[in-house]
Parts: C-alpha cells; structure tokens; sequence
C-alpha cells in the first residue's frame, strides 16, 4: 500500500513549496484538478521537472479529448493522468492507448460511475481504479468496507486507489486490503505540521 | 439562436487572435477545456478582461468541487461556465448556487448522460443545457432529430444548447427547433476565413 498525498486549492508557490516538501516520502504526489485548472499544465511542468523520487500525478479528470489531454500531460512531465470513469468508453480507450504510449499510467475515476458502467470499463489491464466519493456530496464512511465490496463485485480489477476523506484512523482497516495506493489530502496537506502527518501515515501503513 | 463559437487546442496567442476576432459576431465566445488545461484560469484572465460585446463561456467541465471551481471561473472574468451532468447532483447544486451569486450562468454538459440521470438535473430553471457528444465519439449524426426528442422527453427543459460536429448544412433544419445555442469549434475556426464562416452560420440562422 503506498501514500499518495493530494495538492489541492493553494498557490501556485505553496504547490512548489509542498511537492519539495513531499518529494520521496509520499510514493505519489498529486497535483489536483484546483491547480490543473488555476495554473494550467504548461506552468506545471515547473513543478514536474524539480521532481525526484516520487512519481507525480495529474488529476486532469478528462472527460472529452482524451488522447489530446493525456498526450499534453504526459509532455510536461506527470507519470500518472485521471480520466473520469463517466466519460465515454472511447475517450478512455484513448487515454490507455496515450498511457501505453507514453510510459505512463493511466488512473480511472470512479466518482458517481454505476457497476454496470464499472463492468464495461473494467478491462484496462496497466490501469489504476480509484473508488472516489465526491467532496461535495459526502466522504466514504466506511472506506474499508466499500473497497471489500468493491473488490467482490469486480474480481478482475487488480489496481485499485482509494480517495475521499481518508484519515488516519482508517489505515489499520485498509491494509487488510489489497490495495495499490491511499489518497490523503487535506488530513495531511492541512495538519499543522504536514510532514511528521505523513510519516504517521507511512507508520500506519506498516512502513 | 445564438451562436456560440467554440475555440479550442491552439496556442495562447492564437486563442486571444480568435476571441479579438469574433468578439460582436459570434453572441457567446467559448473557451475550450483544452485551454483552461493548458495555460489556466488566471492566465485566460487576460482574455476576459479584453472582451467587449460577446459572453464568453469558461469550458470548464467541472467534475467536483464544484463552488471552488465556479466562484473561481466568475472571479477570473467568464460569464457562463460548464459543469458535467454526469458530477453529483450536490456538485451541480453546488455550481447552479455559485452562479446565482456571481450573476453568471451554468450549463449542464449532457455528455453521456442517461434519460434517468437528465431528469434528476432537470430543474435548474437558469441554466443551459448543452446536448453533446463527445468528440472521441462521433458527431451528433442527426442533430435536429436529437433535439427534438430531448424535447419531447425533457419538456420541463427551456435553455437548450447543441454541440458536436455540428457543420452549416445543420443550421436549417436546428432553426427550427427552440434552441439557446448552437455551439460550433472547427467548422469555423479551421476555415480558411473563420470570419466568413461565422458569418454564414449567422446568415444561414437568418441573421
């Protein structure tokens, strides 16, 4: 189980400051959809050529246009892009196909998609599916228990990330799971002291 | 009918040429996703504050965080922005609220919405409802057929937009038809005079 920490909602500098910051502890960092849309990819790139150990994420949500953005995000340098599981069967066909080109890793959002709709996407082999509750309407209550359902329902997901309102108290549960990565954002990103919170988070991952 | 000409996956400078351009002739400017994805919402402030005569729409396609996403949209100057019909209902509700404040519109991307899911969203009485398929897709291979059985089934609905593919020899039969908006990207901005081009579409809207 690795760490993926979420920037989100800050200043372009501060986003510097925390990828700095985060830079091999966290096995993945995020930069959020807030800053994708603020700042935009091309002044990213700032951010994903400092970068050293951790891998980067963009969480582009594409919902249209998929190999036009994945190619662009793969070019200013993220090693893993989001595609919304709600957009058209085609665009993520296309995103994979840009991912697979590119050497880089495609993650599936899961945010308000149907089972029946999770089944017809379910065959990305290299890709990375995130069972996500929406900021707006609710955090997973239970995320361990959804993620156990989850995998019941679809057996042929072997990639799976969790994201929505994860803190700490939820690590013991999820890592009886087989799951890839735990998304944190706020918990960490906005603790007082965002470095000692992930290492407790690493901690309670076993690490 | 209105037209809304959409510009989308050029350069920074060429998108400000093309907002200069159609600025009085087209009645709404759209900025693409691609765009906003590129070089950012405050960086696109700078077209905003060049407008003159025309509404210019922030392609925004917001996924969540939906009063982060609008109350930012507003501030950097756009007048409509796009939230996916496929977000949460308290994503939407989030987006129609910031809108109402801002004095701002919001249009509901239909994108690969089902009939169930339309009618939940429905009862925005403000906002636009954009019919549209997704590029990665195919065009909407019968546009004025496709609007009018949205009709008949959404009959609730008043602000009707159409997008996808949508070409010149379409504008006769859309015409007839009760529509807010009919959004067009490259059949007019990959003609050889977008000028000219626009103005057929306004000619052929008898305008």
């Amino acid at each position: 189980m690795k760490l993926q920490v979420a920037i989100d909602r800050v200043s372009f500098e501060k986003a510097k400051n925390l990828t700095e910051i985060f830079d091999g502890l966290a096995e993945v960092i995020e930069i959020g959809t807030s800053l994708i849309k603020d700042y935009g990819l091309l002044k990213l790139k700032e951010l994903t050529s400092k970068k050293n150990t951790s891998k980067l994420l963009g969480d582009i949500k594409t919902s249209d246009e998929g190999a036009y953005e994945f190619k662009q995000g793969f070019k200013q340098g993220f090693d893993i892009l989001t595609v919304m599981g709600s957009a058209a069967l085609e665009t993520i066909d296309k995103c994979y196909e840009a991912s697979e080109q590119n050497n880089g890793t495609m993650m599936i959002d899961l945010l308000e998609c149907s089972d029946e709709k999770i089944k017809e996407i379910s065959h990305f082999k290299n890709a990375i599916y995130c069972i996500h509750a929406s900021i707006d309407r609710e955090k997973l209550l239970n995320p361990a228990k959804t993620v156990k359902e989850f995998k019941e329902r679809f057996p042929q997901v072997n990639r799976i990330a969790v994201a929505g309102g994860i803190t700490l108290d939820c690590i013991p549960e999820l890592s009886k799971h087989n799951i890839e990565l735990v998304i944190v954002g706020s918990a960490i990103t906005d603790a007082e002291n965002p470095v000692q919170k992930a290492k407790q988070f690493k901690e309670a991952m076993g690490k």
